[in-house]
């Protein structure tokens, strides 16, 4: 039941009459992320009401956690510290340490006044972990057992510990709580009724290091197909899961993570992000993209002479360049994907880069051949096909394919995310070779061209 | 245990030796998703030799689900019918789906015809729905129980059934197999046993109907946090269900599709794609991008006299059109990513376009600022500066803005795919209003130019 402009007309009405009543009735029903984009369009005092008729219906934590990070921020910014309080004292941890991390470190301590010791304790220690990290996101709701209970047994002890949010999973544990198996719920259910975990479970089961990084252990969930993953320590000691709704979230970010660096956006910068944060995100990147035709501009200042010679080569100038930045693009967002989704093992480094470089030097060949074609049907010049046809299969051949493998998988081999390359840069390499095949060659047949 | 290319090696050996046991040893306890790469590097004499060695391993189904479809197509095409047919037979239903989906119509009769009818009549069906729909990926792996049952009872009922694959939910079916509630698992687990499923289920669950597109399922996964979804038909009988690690697949999916979108890519052209087929996938773009240079150079060409008075502004004409691709780039990848992830839900169409315009002139003034001070300080032409700056604004601020969001937009509201414009499409327009701006302004400020 997706928010109607209706509704938030509704809402915002209710606000300024200042009836909490009829808010809880008409959204009392609703999902928390149908809830959430409510506080999308409010100001700060509507913000404060909203969260306030939230708060009393104990609804605040799961519905702001719903937010994406950048509103979140926003709205955390204008609710006063001591009700701040009292939505992370009931919140569950994991919710507690989505809604405390966008928060600056001094009013975490004040956040986390109400909160019990143990669950504070918690959270602190959670909140060290480094963010992009797994102990940043681990849960503590999983069901460790010891390996001697039987299935009943299992299922006597989960039903005392109360209720969990989901679970797929029962942790095996010896001693010193390190894990030594797993066993799927519906083994517990389905066998015979004496046998006991250690018998039933799954030993030595695939785990992740607290310090991992989220898209590595994102990718061994999404390999593997597992429901949850347990994150352990350094000794093997089991400290938390990350589930399978979790595993969704860090995709979708990853993706568009990578989608929003190869285009040279801030993964900040958002639909619903302000239009004055947004100026502030891009304005580095297009400054830098500026820049980035110092080099670009040098090449064809270089050969002012040759245009001037014959200015009719000015309308094959884009050309040339604007077909190499279309083939670079293609080979990075082939490579960068690849790499995202791990399927570079099906095939290697070396081959992906042999591969791009042969596929863009047949297509610059067949487009080359089109291109001169057409030049010379447009001015009647065969030189004119010969020089442009040359030119873009040196540039949209081979800088393209070359550069486009190059760049991703030379800035992973050093440990660097490949899609930082993005278009701005990958496409200055096509921008000065382009200019420069096509004007230098210009140059050498200019006895034939003017 | 990622794949190492000793051992791809050491498989190759085993398989020129005819050596299949030595290849049992050595995979025997591999997970499948790490045995799939090994098909990626051999000829068709190899495939048929590993694929023999699977099948008689009963992992040939498993294994081959976990390739790229694109890899899967060509290892199908040199199986045996008659071995194909025997892995179809034992394969799960969801698997085998999978399994067919890439086969030409007349060999997949030939695969199920080892298959027993009731499962090869499933098959069919499930075939019949349109690719992209959610009855395409469905499964039959789920429980459909009575109201009436009590916890106890369900769990029973649940042990005799036999092997489940994954299962988070018990459906609650009422007459005729229609959906009326769904009942955690850990609800019956944790119940007071006298507890009837129709008492403890939760009534009305979200679902989808079997024509629904998959990625739109996939986002009220996302959305609900669920674990599966009931897929139902029209008059709501349960049909089968879609659980989260399919949704897995789907976001990875669309995520991929988006980006090669935008890149002007064929989805199907992957690392792992022969170079031959991305050729022939890459041509017709690129033969596209050709031609959208046709308006572009007919604009460059209407103002040859004016480059031929001052030549010195050739060095100058990519800027204005390369800052205004960057700008549609930017402000394209924020609107289709955030339709992809539903946060327009945050924001609103035409907020979105008034923002986007917003900032993109405000960040094209900046920019323009500083390119008309940098070609004032190289050439000492005030009056370029001026040119190069208003043709900024126009170009990176207006044209970018505008277009940038108005073209995705109009694509979903006609029920395109936003994605569809790319930025083959939208760079045409930043570079015909590009090189219209700084050469008609230049043109008409030529008196203080030359």
């Amino acid at each position: 039941m997706p928010l109607s402009s209706l509704d938030r007309a509704t809402i915002r009405e209710h606000i300024h009459g200042a009836r909490p009543q009829a808010i809880v009735r008409l959204i009392g029903k609703w999902h928390p992320a149908d809830i959430a984009p409510l506080f999308a369009d409010l100001n700060p005092d509507e913000i404060r009401f909203l969260f306030d008729v939230l708060l009393s219906m104990r609804r605040a934590d799961k519905t702001l956690k719903e937010l994406p990070r950048d509103l979140l921020a926003d709205i955390l910014a204008v609710i006063e510290d001591e009700k701040l309080a009292r939505m992370i004292a009931h919140a569950a941890p994991e919710d507690a340490v989505v809604l405390l991390d966008p928060l600056p470190p001094e009013r975490r301590a004040v956040a986390l006044e109400h909160a019990e010791p143990d669950k504070r304790a918690r959270l602190n220690g959670i909140l060290r972990y480094p963010p992009g990290s797994l102990g940043r996101i681990m849960s503590g709701d999983y069901v460790a057992l010891s390996p001697h209970l039987t299935g009943p047994q299992a299922i006597d002890a989960i039903r005392h510990r109360g209720e969990l949010e989901t679970f797929f999973y029962v942790y095996v544990v010896g001693d010193g709580g390190r894990l030594v198996g797993v066993a799927p719920l519906r083994n517990m259910v389905i066998a015979p009724p004496e046998r006991t975990l250690g018998e039933m479970m799954i030993p030595d089961p695939i785990r992740a290091e607290a310090m991992m990084d989220q898209e590595d252990a994102a990718r061994l969930v999404t390999k593997y197909e597992l429901l949850a993953l347990p994150v352990v320590d350094g000794d093997g000691q089991l400290l938390g899961i990350v589930t399978i709704d979790d595993v969704l979230d860090i995709i979708d970010k990853q993706a568009t993570e990578d989608m929003y660096k190869m285009a040279g956006i801030a993964g900040e910068d958002r639909v619903f992000t302000p239009a004055r944060r947004s100026v502030r995100l891009r304005l580095p990147w297009m400054i830098f993209n500026l820049v980035t035709y110092l080099p670009v501009s040098l090449v064809i200042a270089m050969f002012e002479g040759t245009i001037e010679k014959s200015v009719a080569l000015a309308a094959f100038m884009p050309i040339v360049a604007g077909m190499g930045g279309n083939g670079i693009t293609q080979t990075m967002t082939v490579i960068v994907r690849g790499m995202a989704l791990g399927e570079l093992e099906f095939s290697s480094a070396w081959r992906a880069l042999t591969k791009e470089l042969a596929v863009n030097v047949a297509v610059a060949v067949v487009t080359g051949i089109l291109l001169g074609a057409a030049a010379y049907l447009w001015k009647g010049n065969w030189s004119l096909g010969v020089v442009l046809a040359l030119a873009n299969i040196i540039n949209t051949g081979f800088v393209a394919g070359i550069f486009g493998a190059l760049i991703p998988l030379t800035l992973k081999a050093v440990g660097l995310d490949p899609a930082l390359g993005s278009t701005i840069i990958a496409t200055t390499f096509t921008d000065v070779f382009g200019f420069l095949s096509f004007l230098g060659l210009a140059t050498l047949f200019m006895h034939y061209l003017a």
